[in-house]
């Protein structure tokens, strides 16, 4: 299934989408057709595990069949970020395919060096906009404004110690976040986590796609756009360290939640890695694609 | 004024501390004494800002006149970590006082390199524990567990930009947090997070001091024992860079908001600075103190 957070006037409702009738409000057709209780924001929906989950399908179901009138059109609803609310930062691998890593050892004048474990990192929940959001280009604070496509996942399921060969049961779904940093700042600051931090850095979506839709997280083309020229273009397979790695490391001692976002990493062609970097700048429209999930797109904005 | 979070019951109350009559609901004796509607927890009056502040001042005066009956003495309460239900991670400063810098690079063989700018990581909310409360061995996870007695912030004020001479202004008050460390997993990961972010790695109390009482952020003694046996020995006038130039940094671009912590670096004395390193073991009983807040205790357990 797929699922996105989108404005229905001043309030933010959780749809499922349907590629041809469009985006199902999905907790208020769970009442209408099924007389069910479906919690009415994408975050419980996944707080509410297998069995809110399979309310969703039913009512999804219900309403192709018989009540196609329920669903609107997708360019006619705003979509916002799918998970608002978050309650901790989002988590993210740094250094996570192979020629990214060189491209940055290049570019800081170094030999490549490989990590021998996922490197993490964080984004504070003040960095989260949504599809279409302005992405601020905060030029008192950066000369050297990136974009970092990514495969991020959303996790459905608490767990601690989490083995690589149950790390799949725990996801929830699939989206799209862009790592926006200011590279000067991740330099300057020691540790990644500054430069990563800034108000709007964090776009994610569009939409979240459960892995019955999905797949393997392995095997998707993920590309980024600048003003229509691709800068990024690279495929899943080539992650570093995999999905289920990742999980592994991340939950060793470390509890993972219901609603946890983890971005998983960029592929080569940032700005940073160019021989002459465009960064950034004002005016410039990002997109950001992962097949399977869509286009985050975003502008930067003064 | 000083302020705590106590079980009373299954429930989390917040109080204020009167060192010699002991602690005041202070929600309910506001709305008791001065029929004044105050938040019932500490993160609320946190966020009400200057009005909730000044209701809680003149409701501790109220009491103490002539209402000594409604304190509990605070042998008898049991007290919580300050800032239950965090909705981001734990701001923190790496490598900020000059001896722990120094000892840590001659640990790894490396000659010390001071940092120009403040390093900032950050602890998820699953890290955070109170007083009193069991810090867990994770002895699958690590071979090198290791203490951090902090001067802590708590933001009172949201802002952006923030200037070193402003930045006083945007603090509620002083607590401790002892950042404990997987000093292995610190390095192995190659940024700090993962290390420092299993669960229960973040004890967070006893209190919150507000600057009226607690005065400037530097000159506080700051120490630390194992099993009653001084490690660390420091004063906050020694932190490398000082809490306004932190706020200054962490703040640019970046909104800080009402009840965000920000732990602001260790002092030496850590197990990982030692000839021979000794480590935190199942058993141990850790107390980190700064002067003016009060002793944080935890034990190690399995």
């Amino acid at each position: 299934m797929k699922f996105l957070t989108y404005k229905s006037g001043k309030e933010l409702r959780v749809g499922v989408l349907d590629d041809e009738l469009g985006v199902l409000d999905v907790s208020l057709a769970a009442k209408k057709l099924l007389k069910e209780n479906l919690p009415d924001t994408l975050r419980g929906i996944v707080e509410g595990g297998p069995k809110a989950l399979s309310i969703a399908k039913k009512t999804l179901k219900a309403a192709q069949a018989k009540s196609k009138g329920l669903f609107t059109p997708l360019s006619k609803v705003k979509i916002a970020t799918p998970l608002p609310g978050a309650t901790k930062n989002i988590f993210c691998v740094g250094r996570n395919y192979k020629a990214h890593i060189e491209e940055m050892a290049a570019s800081a004048g170094n030999p490549p060096n490989y990590p021998k474990m996922p490197e993490f990192f964080s984004k504070p929940p003040t960095t989260i906009v949504g599809p279409e959001d302005k992405v601020e280009r905060h030029a008192a604070y950066t000369d050297k404004l990136d974009y970092e496509v990514e495969l991020a996942v959303v996790i459905g399921k608490k767990g601690r110690n989490i083995s690589e060969a149950n790390a799949l049961k725990h996801i929830f779904g699939y989206t799209v976040v862009n790592d926006i940093t200011a590279r000067d700042a991740q330099r300057n600051h020691g540790q990644f986590f500054k430069g990563k931090s800034y108000d709007t850095f964090c776009p994610i979506g569009p939409i979240v796609v459960t892995p019955d839709e999905f797949g393997e997280p392995g095997g998707h083309k993920l590309t980024l756009k600048v003003n229509g020229k691709i800068r990024q273009d690279s495929n899943t397979s080539d992650l570093y360290f995999g999905v289920p790695r990742i999980i592994e490391s991340l939950s060793g001692a470390l509890t993972l939640e219901p609603g946890d976002v983890i971005a998983t990493g960029t592929p080569s062609g940032v700005a940073a890695g160019m021989k002459t970097p465009e960064w950034l700048q004002v005016g410039d429209v990002v997109e950001a694609e992962v097949e399977g999930i869509g286009v985050l797109r975003n502008k930067i904005v003064d």
